[in-house]
């Protein structure tokens, strides 16, 4: 048996499958993030009772961070600066007895769900995928030929500058950088400029809204994939559930590179470039076990630099 | 011996050296870039030239382009759609012999510099860099975790969109997309906005046009960072000839990244992190001995996207 762990900012998802069969979740558990050492306490509770009758050969966990994912560095598998509270510097290897027992490899939550995307949903087939997500912050996966790009501090592209829409004068919420594309884009940016969620938004606002907030998505879409070339580019998050969204930054990206004219491959099937995820809510927990499956055939998915 | 021909717009450059000493090049020629036929011939005699003695065994080519470079796809080794006038749909391996008798790889014109330079010049010693050029067009080379990220049509980061410089208005003069990267920063931009060349800048314009210009590169270096985790970033080209330009590049990324208090590695030594060629006219072709070299020694450098 192999098993993922998925540890994010409210819930903690546990789950344990067969090797040969590896996307088919054979039990799982969901605890609520509370504390570290009562959340995580209950995560070794359920990888202990899953084994007493199968020993687990192999563990991948997706977290949520900043958390350390180089092998080679100090403090590899820590979370660090979170403004979780409670959760920061916590050492999630040092905490799980089977993460010392058995191949265990840490990645970020969003490199997670990339995978999962990758291996089993939307990404399925091809070899260099991107999967971005815009909820309470911004982040992207990147798969490039089949190996995962990660390592301290990246990808990161939430903090990159994007082009102001002309409509635009909103001076955004990161802390950081102001109008950043998280400062712009997030849930909470959304509903700090207009009030409400995305999906909430009607008539005038609304197609303002929607209009700006597609042209930020297609820019850091397109700076990913000029770069990186990835076959198709999975959007996900809790601010892509506005209904539409989707549809408006295909028509975005065609506008900032260049349209057909400019015959970039990322334009010519917008449909099928510009896709939302395939696994819901499983993606994270699911790219977890696709990394354990990995450690298990030898096969790490993960590319990190030193 | 390994031969390496970088073909450029105005030059081509073809050397060869010892396997042993890939770097060190024992014979060289330099051919102004006439047609196609008349060029390429030229190239051919000096291969027969230097292999009479002692046989070649492996070539590597960095083109400008746009060249297919994926082995796996049709017409690989072709420059596709130049504004080279003659070179439309030249297909570089079917003319030169040696490219069918020994192993031979080709790479773009900035991936094949991105190599020489990760070799044996400015990032030498790291495992992910990347190298960007602001010349007659706006190109970047990326080498991630020792291997090249390179297919047809990525990386091009020429035109993505930057955030505009509030005090400039400039239209750009890229044909598709008007003021993006390349449209802003390419040296003929900057002649069409100035009249002259950067380096040529003086007073108040030099003031405002190094910030303007530095602002833009900035972001883009930024954005390659966040996304790649690049080690060190290597800016070159003739727009960067200007004195003191790269200077204000390195302050211009420190207000693009959020400064210090973001805490980014790529702000942490500006001096480490952005840094010019060390191989100047050279890296070109020394970056085509490298894949040679890679391919006698079944090491190829580059990693294509099917």
């Amino acid at each position: 048996m192999i098993a993922g762990i998925e540890t994010g900012g409210t819930k903690v998802i546990c789950a344990v499958s067969r090797e040969e069969e590896p996307e088919r979740i054979v039990s799982s558990v969901r605890i609520t993030t509370t504390a570290p050492a009562e959340t995580i306490d209950a995560v070794n509770r359920f990888l202990d009772d899953v084994s007493t009758e199968e020993p687990i050969r192999a563990l991948g966990i997706a977290s949520f961070g900043p958390v350390n994912v180089e092998p080679s560095r100090a403090r590899y598998g820590w979370i660090t600066g979170t403004t979780k509270v409670g959760w920061q510097n916590t050492s999630l290897l040092d905490r799980i007895p089977l993460a010392r027992a058995v191949p265990t490899t840490v990645v970020s939550d969003v490199s997670g769900a990339a995978l999962g995307e990758y291996r089993w949903g939307a990404g399925r087939g091809l070899q260099s995928v991107a999967y971005a997500t815009f909820g309470t912050g911004v982040g992207v996966g990147i798969i490039l030929n089949g190996s995962l790009v990660a390592g301290n501090g990246y990808p990161e592209v939430g903090h990159v500058l994007v082009r102001r829409h002309p409509r635009d004068d909103f001076s955004g919420i990161c802390p950081f950088h102001g109008d950043c594309l998280e400062g712009l884009t997030s849930g909470p940016a959304i509903m700090a400029r207009w009030g409400v969620n995305a999906s909430l938004l009607t008539g005038r606002a609304r197609a303002t809204g929607y209009e700006i907030i597609a042209y930020y998505i297609a820019q850091v879409t397109a700076q990913v994939t000029f770069a990186l070339g990835v076959e198709r580019f999975i959007v996900g998050g809790g601010v892509l559930g506005a209904p539409g969204l989707l549809d408006e930054v295909r028509q975005q990206l065609s506008g900032v590179t260049g349209g057909p004219l400019a015959g970039h491959g990322m334009t010519a099937d917008p449909f099928d470039f510009l896709v939302p995820p395939a696994l819901g809510g499983d993606a994270g927990v699911l790219g977890a076990l696709a990394i354990a499956e990995g450690l298990v055939l030898h096969q790490p998915l993960t590319e990190v630099a030193p």
